[in-house]
């Protein structure tokens, strides 16, 4: 099953959107570019940073032209935002990014809950801001399709939509499609499934991402079958960020250390340095008050050694 | 890679006993007994529940007999309970106990530590204990086989090792070998590379068990490696039990819940009932004061649901 994986793969960091966004405390702005700085440092080369929609709708990443002027942007790092629509479109490109993510629900009643539009009106205004983008200085456009695996309101979503959605956002001139468990209940058969009725609608392996939240604690198993399939992008966040309200880390995305850990253990390259992933880790528990569930970073600052 | 799983699955407990050794807080007779019911009512076959070593050594566990002869004994489940030598032998045959488990490490200097005898002195002492065990009303004998993945004091262990102990502790007559990550260490390709070469030394795929620790967050994935490869016993604790000096759960065993619950959205069965897990779990946690590892409890708590 393990015998033939990916040489490499690539780690797109979500914590300082997706992780940030679902917190309940909101992070001082200085202590967003810190973390984003630290990051940068980290050997990520994808790093989402914040995202463009309406500030009442999202408070906690509300200064968002602040933080994406405000790092220290380095060579050879991807930093992109998510935003909904040209609007959004506008303010990222005036803040100098060169890659921006649009998203989007597998799931009809969840796209109407969160966007309020259907998925064919979602997909029409995907197209007007990719066809705008390079007006605003942009040269990639990623969207993040969520709901793949289950729907709060839906439960599992027919993955021949899943296909169709995939294959009109490719055909729109999307780079990748980031396939995100929103709610975290993929299981790997299902997502064994999933990836080969995927497979046959798109031409490279690189044009789709996997986004797994760890609320039932699937997450790292669930990359481990991407992996074993030959998906080469995970997204993931520094310390397994991403609130809950009644428990520490339950609803987070999958913590980078670790993905990046079991990764390197299996002798498949990342690119990233681990010591400073915790780092940053350590950084942000000071800024958040709490400690945060990647089991990595817990491990590392008891025993202070990488595993060989 | 998960086309063909063993239908069914066997679930080993070895919270009260695992969990409970490594916890900072000694759990009183009563709160221990009322857990082992708890556990006995979800549907669970295989229970261990304490050991009989010497109370100097385990204090948390220094109350075996107690709680060997005060939990209610239910038809269908075999309970059982550690021990290192003769003189726990006695102490469980009189308890009414109808298997123990006996252990020892992969690694030389990690038995010598842990145990003060050579391998080969542990491979004769258990073949002591074996003999004698029918005398005492003892039907089973299993073997936990420690560090097999990676040791404190030696780093990675010879898989030829590995496999050559497992044969040795098969030839005395204990039915079941129990593989331990002792320090969460181990990676996805690792188990299947160990598995493989366990493979040629076995008749039969319930001569082997997998036991993860949950330190670096790769247990789950560990444990479907195993399950895609044949493996049908795995052994958890319920709630991710195994106390951690730093930070909560980060080095227990991995978390009944979470497994059963993975294997079951996978269509694998345990025989288990998820929300009577939740219930022990929550039972626990008053006890311990502290929330504990299980990413499914915590969310069932909060959703109130199974996901299906």
């Amino acid at each position: 099953m393990l015998k033939k994986l990916p040489e490499r793969v690539k780690i797109f960091e979500v914590g300082p959107r997706d992780g940030l966004q679902n917190e309940e405390i909101s992070v001082p702005t200085e202590a967003k570019i810190a973390m984003i700085d630290l990051l940068s440092a980290t050997g990520l080369t994808n790093i989402e940073i914040t995202s463009f929609v309406r500030p009442e709708w999202t408070p906690q990443l509300a200064d968002s032209e602040l933080v994406s002027t405000g790092i220290n942007k380095k060579k050879g790092i991807n930093y992109t935002a998510l935003l909904p629509n040209v609007k959004g479109l506008e303010r990222a490109g005036k803040s100098g990014l060169e890659e921006i993510a649009v998203f989007m629900s597998a799931s009809q009643s969840h796209n109407k809950k969160n966007l309020n539009r259907t998925i064919e009106e979602s997909l029409e205004i995907i197209q007007e801001v990719k066809k705008k983008s390079t007006e605003y200085g942009i040269k990639r456009v990623r969207a993040y399709l969520s709901t793949v695996f289950g729907c709060p309101y839906e439960g599992r979503i027919n993955k021949k939509n899943v296909s169709k959605i995939t294959r009109k956002l490719l055909d729109l001139g999307i780079y990748q499609v980031s396939l995100g468990d929103t709610i975290g209940i993929a299981n790997p058969r299902q997502v064994e499934e999933v990836l080969e009725s995927l497979f046959l609608v798109i031409e490279d392996q690189e044009q789709l991402a996997l986004h797994f939240h760890d609320t039932r604690g699937m997450a790292i198993a669930n990359s481990l079958v991407g992996l074993s399939m030959g998906v080469t992008t995970f997204d993931s966040s520094i310390g397994g960020l991403g609130g809950c309200p009644y428990a520490p880390g339950a609803t987070g995305n999958v913590a980078t250390e670790d993905l990046v850990n079991m990764f390197q253990s299996m002798g498949v390259e990342t690119g990233i340095n681990l010591e400073k992933l915790v780092e940053c880790n350590n950084y942000l528990k000071k800024i958040l008050g709490r400690e945060l569930s990647s089991k990595f970073s817990q491990t590392f600052n008891s025993t202070k050694r990488v595993p060989v």
